[in-house]
């Protein structure tokens, strides 16, 4: 739950004369989201989302986040498009934030995905590629597997605070990943968080993706990967086989993956796992006093992650080779 | 911020059986409200608030709270209607909490309020003492002048690790008050807690009340001194009698004051200060291990009882006598 940043009155008037969306009739922070400030404004032309960036965003970076969202709207895949300016442009500044306003997007995320959802999310993150292709702008994946090591630099000292031995566990992975981490599997605009809370339904249909702030230039396998750690087991941690085959199959309806791809996606889903464990380590080490936000256990990950230590094939995941 | 349960679909879908609101289209977590969880609902029949009570609040109050807002709407005065259910219910269970739904409610609290403002406040303040005079239901103020020292007992022996020599400051002043509380003032339905986030305005005008989880009945003036302690002090806790003027001013356009309750005031004011000191410290002196709520100073309310304590008659109010 996240509000960082209050908007004073005036601010927030002032602000808006920059846009052409009609008068503010509300204005409610949301308890949602946990890198930004999220506010519903009502207006009497509808709702939209204001978001101010804090400071684990790099503001050179929102070119990027905002032209992807145009791109990919524009493209028909259902997002959340940034309102223009008068003048034109999405980014403006509000009580010393980078802030945007976005379009609502209708829908709920579901807290307990079923298999046709696996299906349609996987049918989403494919169409989310092939639009993504032609997109101008690049962002490297600055969580990308040669920054893993660094990261867990950070955290090694601390890490058998969080589990016994779990230091080594992730030294030794860490070379695994090293020497097996694929090259060359085709690459392009991945949203890199499609973690269920970015994923809105409306009546059991797919209506649309939220949250590109970590979209980035990387193998598109990867993404199905985060996708797979993220859909795929169950709240004991248990892998469903089934949620996992639907997901897959689902991406492979829109974007055929090649065996290349498929053979690869034991070590993407351990890297996924690698990336979201030392963020997550990471974090754990470090609430800073007063947090607002709970951090995420890291051990769900490091269950994820001996999962997919112990699979052999891509057959783990119910698909036929 | 708040959301403290977490709603599931299925449970939320079933819930919304029970009403004839229309399909749900969106719901999202509002960080805002500190004692229950709060959801803004969208359906194609518009925006409605969903409230999960959770502990703090008494289940046996409910039909009070609710009861008052319907009683108050009908009257006409701007608040939330609780939406009634099929059977003609306004409360039913969600996630294994009571739970309503009420009307939304277009409109902002203001941050740093006007003369103005303060003007307004006072005028619906004195709406609402009115329109609840005929009010059916009875509920006694759990936190009355009686209620003060139990309350502080609980936190005597720590209250001076919160600023030296506060124990003795507030027994003496707990003495005074039980020495000169006011009787016999008239008294009715009273909102008490009318604090800025419960007052919304559009385009400067006052446009509702919310947040009726506190009303009680109790004398009417008491009401008007917490609005005093509330509104009329400035972010330095500076207070300003401009505003206060406006306050007073604005209620009594509407119910005039009885000499009697203008010379109460400044002990009200006291007490008002005294209230929302006890439950600040007894908060203070007790943040749960990951609260996702940062507990309001309680020295703030010292600093505004000690305005107070200084004040010899109506006229530091700016009140001519």
């Amino acid at each position: 739950m996240a509000v960082y940043t209050d908007v004073s009155d005036e601010a927030l008037q002032q602000f808006l004369t920059l846009y052409d969306i009609g008068d503010l009739t509300s204005c409610k922070g949301i308890a949602e989201g946990v890198e930004n400030s999220n506010f519903l404004l009502g207006t009497d032309q509808g709702q939209f989302i204001l978001t101010l960036y804090e400071k684990r965003v790099d503001v050179d970076d929102l070119p990027f986040f905002l032209g992807l969202m145009d791109h990919l709207a524009a493209k028909g895949l259902a997002c959340p498009i940034p309102i223009h300016d008068k003048s034109g442009g999405t980014l403006n500044r509000l009580e010393g934030r980078p802030a945007a306003i976005i379009s609502f997007l209708n829908g709920m995320w579901v807290k307990r995905p079923h298999v046709e959802h696996c299906t349609m999310v996987g049918q989403a993150l494919a169409e989310l590629h092939k639009d993504g292709q032609d997109f101008a702008i690049v962002r490297p994946n600055n969580l990308d597997q040669q920054s893993w090591r660094p990261l867990f630099e950070q955290s090694r000292s601390r890490a058998n605070e969080v589990r016994k031995g779990l230091a080594q566990t992730i030294d030794a992975e860490l070379e695994f990943l090293e020497e097996n981490w694929p090259a060359d599997l085709p690459s392009g605009v991945i949203h890199a968080d499609m973690f269920p809370d970015n994923v809105f339904f409306l009546n059991n249909r797919f209506s649309g993706l939220i949250d590109f702030y970590f979209a980035c230039n990387e193998m598109l396998a990867y993404d199905l990967a985060i996708c797979l750690n993220a859909w795929c087991f169950e709240r004991d941690n248990a892998f469903n086989v089934t949620k996992a085959r639907a997901l897959i199959e689902g991406y492979s309806s829109v974007r055929p993956l090649t065996p290349e791809e498929l053979n690869a996606l034991p070590v993407l889903a351990r890297g996924a796992a690698m990336r979201f464990l030392l963020t997550r380590l990471h974090d754990w080490l470090r609430v800073p006093p007063g947090a607002l936000v709970v951090p995420k256990n890291p051990l769900e990950y490091m269950k994820k992650l001996g999962f997919h230590m112990d699979v052999d094939s891509v057959a783990a995941y119910g698909i036929d080779v």
